[in-house]
């Protein structure tokens, strides 16, 4: 319960954030799974690749599946994967004769990305709004203390004075540049998984195109001409993207930490962290968790690039490391943007007539 | 429930380790704290610092100490650390007169970083034994199929034929030689941070060397002259220690994933991963795993250097960055060793004629 | 000479590209920086900021300006840049009494960033044609060989039969992004960084925008409404692009080491690498490079993140940081598009019947 | 000549350190690889594995040869390693019938693994050197300086007073513990790297361990019961010292940066980094740039790590790997340890009343 504080009783208010979070329960991950089968179900009855009445079928029983948990872990142990297990348990669920058309032509993959996929987008989408908010609370801040004066400082030393909107707006302006990033990479994101054993749809015949474009329809979803189970740069990307927003934060909390030093003083923070030595003390704790939530999206941006190295038409190991470090680092980003906006509100700038 | 794979209903017995995670539950973490503060009232009794009926009222109450969980994730996002909201619920569990006695002279980094190393020593312990149990698990092997004819492969070709003996020893020698390493890394862990404020223990005037012995005894830790607060090279060292070890473990992974291969055949595989979509396949499962581990470990230790950059007497930012990162790490190296186990005893080396 | 493949007299031929170095070399540098200070001085003579006859006497000494190397590199161990030396060189090569005019109103990030500008831009330029031959490559490729019947591979076992189209379009699908990544990259990438001591032109009075414009013109940089000095997105997008593309590149080396593996016979090179000790073989060499510098840029992508927790106006150890990694990142990026052109005339698909 | 700032004509002042970068110089690499070929043509000759005459032939050429530097890139553009084509330049050399004895049973990762090492040696001496030196200064610092009264700092906010012996004594202790690391990391760095084809010298018989003590001999190193070629344990330990160790200085820099603003004043510069805009400025350059140099390691030792995934017997694509990043880590290593030496003796502690 407590390995990463992102899902920890106490360190979670801290650094996590339990709206993204619930993207990557349980529920929600089986959930986008069931909802893959069943689309996929729909989409092949569609297009006559599967009986019609199997469709159908497959898709009532998937309304209200409930997976044998136990077993699901026996056989991710097993197979790397648990995509064969569920399968295995979902046909058991619809019976014959229609369970042997369950997940017909697919892949453990097709399932798995798109799941994810499908858990990716909704917290895009709260980025989004998370992003316009604090695009519109800096907006406010330069409204209101923007006039402020106060000392500019290159290379750790008193520059020239300026006002606070030169700090403002170096915060404000790359979330400008986010939400522009952010759209590009939905678009990139938003796309479904669906190749096969070896990424050509072989059992669907002539039908396969027609069938990702039913399947996505269903997602809500864009299809694609080829699939892309062993070309990660989407993947990649949005974790580029992600360790991008939050380095930005970080250098806020960076400047925000430093200007609320005792000796300087830029800037007041109306609450801060108590100590449990020393009852005096204001701590920035909101700045600082900006700083390290950068840092941690700075480290495992790299792991998701090693991961771009994925061998021939799938890599056990490339793909299995990738669902060790993308969903934190969703998770953290998360966290940033919503430590962000609780730390703006509390900050003031002051007019300090600092020495040089 | 699943943000990552460790603690995850169905990826973590293909990634987990439960023994491991155990000794980050909140369970573990809340019982090393209060031991930790029950070690600091008994050996500041001892040494007169505190009443000893105060010390004796505090690891009594301690005994019990059920904490509101709720309210120290209040506090914790508020301070950025447990402790101050702990200890308030302690005192307050204590009652008066001997409640203010609780905690004194200490402040949050010692706690934490105590209670950390507490954990931390078990694992190692874990650790400890099965590297033993590898040894002796390759060493069999080596008995056993040491003398089957196989080829080196260098530069991902047939080199010359070689025996399985030399497969065999090039990854137990890796070993041995952590084994080595765990001991100089256990005893660098293995100290009591204990310093005050400021890491001078200013409170205890001249007997703070003196209690850091007690608690050190009571906590089976080693007392240091000096408390290392910003010190973090023995977290670091032990990070790369390891990335080390699972990076050897993933090498071995890698080899049998390769020797594996359907076309190489030099090694079989008794049991391996099913495929959704290919059941004649049997998939290295066991071996990518261990692959896909070194590459996250090799990737979190990065953040682990980054924190050495601490600022000041204590850096809320890099401290709190190492949180995210070392548990993760200690119970990837877990799962590493765990699967490596359960790896080896299923391969079979293959006499092979490979061409070159 | 040899701290890097890059400049290595006999490691550059497998690891550097000459082309690309050349950007990078201190005359480039030099050139850059002169181009900067010729095309402000130019622009504020054009808006009146500085007298006309002082904006051409700048020019004219820029012209043929060679500066004192030696005093450069003092003056950048003193000063952590080599602007201030620079200036002072450029100021007295100008002579009284224009020579107060050189770098007015600029500080030494302008320059330095706006000159590592004009170096990334003719590089990016390469990475476009590159590109360009690397898709037309694999689509003749594909053309010629995409027929052949392979076996595709998950989980490094033999799944089903496909084409070696099936590879190929794995392979050029991503360059065909890059290739879309590049022209947005290139485009947040060629600003002209102009912000003088604290970001703000304060020197400039109400011309610093009509000044930026007109020097951008000279530069054929696009003007910003403001500096980005601490703001840098920019640059550590354009390391995530990089690392993306030698990713891609990567996978497609470790596919092509991976089919032409001895065992395995899927694809046969042309021509490889000798060994000292066997001269049977054949070694993959190109296909390894391609391995080796994607997972070099995968490296060093975490430490252009790091460097956006850049400090108020002006980081000294970010920016510094920045100066030790992309450059790099650049030269392994064009070594990568180099090798993989001429890998893959070389490889010839073999129709196997693999045994699964 | 200038991708990186370690050889850069102006940077490398800044950022560089000539003592080691000569290590790496394309002589001394030259001179180490035909040292190792000296060494086992005389090793061979003495165990009677080669003719006398051949040893003595071989060395006596060795001793005056000078290699064709344009082939060695090519051969190494082509094979991957310099190897093959320096053997084929020796034996020309040497001529007939004695010039077939060159490299006898060696492969070329024993020529460059072993003349790695006989590099790395001086420069962890050049270390050990200057860390002796280093703890000497702040053991000056300490009595000099150590009573001054400073503010301490947790968390960026003033805590309580303590002496400046409190932070310098912080940067000490990890210094001390480096140097025990050094010794250990010496000794696991200084072996011979002899296994032949496949590391298991099968073309000496049964004289291979005794030509590999023959020749650790003449080499300064120490022989191994089995070559460690594909054991890179050793290699990646080596960079998570050099990290661990430019990371405590990276945290002795930020401190001084800190303890260095304007606004805080504990520690006066005797000499700074002047701006181009502001010459009122003493920036701290000296502390910013061991920052820099820490982070730097923090993101290379990543890839030392991931490289411990080295396939089979050799690969090339990690072994590769390590050669773009592990020297720059020693020059970095070397260029920290220069700077803080010049750096320390310039501050001066200022007894400061800084406002909580």
């Amino acid at each position: 319960m407590a390995v990463t504080p992102f899902e920890h009783p106490f360190l979670s208010g801290l650094l996590g954030d339990d709206e993204v979070v619930r993207q990557f329960s349980i529920e929600a991950e089986i959930a986008a799974l069931v909802r893959f089968e069943a689309a996929l179900a729909e989409g092949e009855a569609a297009e006559g690749v599967i009986p019609v009445v199997a469709g159908r079928a497959i898709a009532d029983t998937l309304a209200v599946f409930v997976p044998d948990l136990a077993a699901l872990a026996e056989g991710t142990a097993r197979d790397g994967v648990v995509v064969p297990e569920l399968v295995r348990q979902i046909r058991q669920a619809v019976g014959q004769p229609h369970g042997a058309h369950v997940h017909f032509g697919a892949t453990s993959q097709d399932a798995i990305d798109t799941s994810l996929v499908l858990r990716l987008l909704p917290a895009l989408d709260i980025f989004s709004d998370r992003l316009d908010g604090l695009i519109e609370i800096l907006a406010e801040l330069n409204h209101t203390q923007g006039k402020v004066p106060v000392m500019a400082h290159t290379r750790m030393q008193a520059a020239i004075p300026v006002t606070a909107s030169r700090k403002i707006e170096s915060w404000r302006d790359p979330l400008l540049r986010h939400r522009s990033r952010l759209l590009a990479i939905r678009d990139q994101v938003g796309v479904l998984h669906f190749g096969g054993a070896a990424g050509t749809l072989e059992k669907l015949g002539d039908k396969g195109f027609d069938v990702a474009e039913e399947v996505s329809v269903w997602l809500g979803l864009r299809a694609l001409p080829r699939a892309r189970h062993s070309e990660r740069d989407g993947f990649a990307d949005l974790a580029s993207f992600l360790s991008l927003l939050t380095g930005s934060l970080g250098k806020m909390g960076q400047d925000i930490a430093l200007m609320a030093q005792s000796e300087v003083g830029q800037i007041k923070l109306a609450s801060g962290g108590g100590s449990s030595a020393m009852p005096h003390k204001v701590n920035p704790v909101g700045a600082e968790v900006l700083v390290a939530l950068a840092r941690f999206n700075a480290t495992l941006v790299s792991g998701m690039h090693q991961s771009l190295v994925h061998e021939n038409e799938r890599s056990g190991a490339a793909w299995t490391l990738e669902w060790m470090l993308l969903p934190q680092m969703v998770v953290a980003t998360g966290a940033a943007l919503r430590r962000a906006a609780e730390l703006l509100p509390a900050i003031e700038f002051v007019a300090t007539k600092a020495k040089r």
